[in-house]
């Protein structure tokens, strides 16, 4: 079996790929526990000075897996799926390495707001960001509630957190979401060499740069990110929820 | 007589319409008071999820009325003028529903500034925003210290604050302080067909994530109330606001 | 020998221009003590209501003069270089006038992080911005690390900070860092004209509304400061640095 998420390191530059891309690289819960433990390897690996994160296939990442969320035999789920998110985005939010982000093409939920958390990203020109959260009866996550707003205004923020408004990347560059956009082979290629140029700049000064830059907001990202926990531990837990997933699985059924 | 402010509910959602199209929908004091009133009765109100805030006529709201800002038989005008005003903002600061604009045409002063408290503001491609409060002797209002800043950047919402510079709905789109644009009715009836549609979403989920979304910026924008406000009590007190108001109505009367 | 700064006052607005055209107004350590002097005057000087930065010839400022950075007798030339860059940006931090930029050329590292201290910058087609500054060893300086995402996006202030991205006038405008563009003499005649404008508006109003306007970042502005200089005092002691410096110098020396 393939694995779920491919990771190579080649120059100092560590490449994380999610690797499902018949199933929309949706993130399982075991895929939300190796993807923690890989960034946190990342951050005390000398080799490591970029971890670029991107997606096989047609897809950047449809989100959270809503068929695999939990483990099947544990005892407390919710709890633990709340631990697994939180520690997720804490990893993010704590990289000190540069992380930046690939958007080979679509983006929803946790996979779009956790690109906020990112140093740089590239996106493909036909790749936009998605977060239904409302319509599932859920409420963002990935600190998105503290970022959006920041980066694309109030309303087109709540527009989009609230409403599931689709940002295209094209919209996203415009508001300095996203850094570049690439519309072919080549133009990707270019982009990659820009970041395998990254590791022959000074290091310390590199990373000592990116902390600096990241200092202010990182105690408003935690506290977002135990705020927003919090409020996704009631939702899981809510009629609402229970409600709209039972109507997305029999949609999905029904067009069987 | 028809009523200055026109309120109605209809499937959870309330439209509260400025009914002054041959004033340019300037709004008086008595106006400030309603309106906080109408905002605090419908966040307790449980038949209300949505609150759509919109202008009769040409215009959004030219703002201030000037020669109606206090109530004639007032003992102290400017410590009621100042309570009216911080009250009127905070009601916005602290509204738990969702509250949107459509800003129909140009919205002036206050009336542009508290745009930027909503959460999700849709424009006529035809409006823009002014806020000329130097010119008169004053100073911004309605938190516009904070939010214009953190939407336009720093440099173009100077000119807005300082200089009174025109921004275009086209333009405000671009920053995210307007999240669409329309130019026909059918457009129009596109973005109420969004707005009732919120109403089918997941109530709790939907107005828990508006908090969670609003929970960073809260402190800050109580604090400029106070500030704008302490500032404005000393504004409207100054010779230069005395002045400016003196050659304003005489320009406007020597134009009969 | 013509002077490195011309300073003159008229009707209220102090022009401050940077005379190095033959070094591209490249900044030297005796002009940084000479600006924060002029900033300080000014600031409380009541004939100036208004101060203007702007260079002579094709650049507004490559940034430091890297051959001219201490006082060839100083006795701690770090300790010195940080604490004139220190009361430097402080000066623009606490700077109680309008502050513009004309940005007529190019904008190059502190000559660019300071523009996003300016309360308003205006920019000649031509004209962009860089921040090369991991490329020499360095760190970003100027509250860069705070203005910067904010104002252009994380992504995007990013890649200028670290990657050293090039950007225009134009993008500039966008993200409302710049807030007019001008092509052609004329278009500048009017800028000048909107400056000199500002000082018929009531003074206080105007003064005191800028002060509301700078509040709610200025603590974190000063703690910018100091962090970005407490790094920049490791940097400039690194060996990265003097490698980096070694390598600009001998680049240029190879092209002669």
């Amino acid at each position: 079996m393939d694995p779920e998420i491919l990771v190579s390191v080649k120059n100092k530059v560590q490449v994380v790929t999610l690797n499902r891309p018949n199933k929309r690289n949706a993130i399982t819960g075991s895929m939300y526990k190796a993807l923690t433990n890989i960034l946190r390897d990342a951050a005390v690996d000398d080799e490591i000075m970029v971890t670029v994160l991107t997606g096989k296939g047609d897809y950047y990442s449809s989100g959270n897996d809503l068929y695999n969320m939990g483990s099947a035999n544990s005892e407390d789920p919710i709890r633990e799926a709340k631990a697994s998110l939180f520690a997720f985005v804490d990893a993010f939010i704590n990289f000190p390495k540069i992380l930046i982000a690939i958007m080979n093409g679509p983006a929803i939920g946790i996979a779009a707001t956790t690109l906020a958390l990112c140093d740089i990203v590239y996106a493909s020109e036909k790749a936009f960001l998605q977060t239904p959260f409302i319509r599932l009866g859920l409420s963002p996550e990935g600190c998105s509630t503290y970022t959006f707003p920041r980066v694309f205004g109030t309303s087109k923020a709540t527009e989009m957190l609230l409403l599931g408004h689709k940002m295209t990347s094209l919209e996203a560059l415009k508001h300095g979401f996203v850094s570049e956009i690439y519309s072919s082979n080549e133009m990707l290629e270019k982009i990659w060499n820009k970041i395998y140029g990254l590791t022959s700049l000074p290091k310390d000064s590199l990373l000592h740069s990116k902390r600096l830059l990241k200092m202010f907001d990182k105690d408003s990202l935690v506290l977002a990110n135990v705020k927003e926990c919090d409020e996704l531990e009631f939702r899981w837990q809510s009629e609402e929820f229970q409600n709209a997933v039972l109507n997305f699985i029999s949609s999905k059924t029904s067009k069987l």
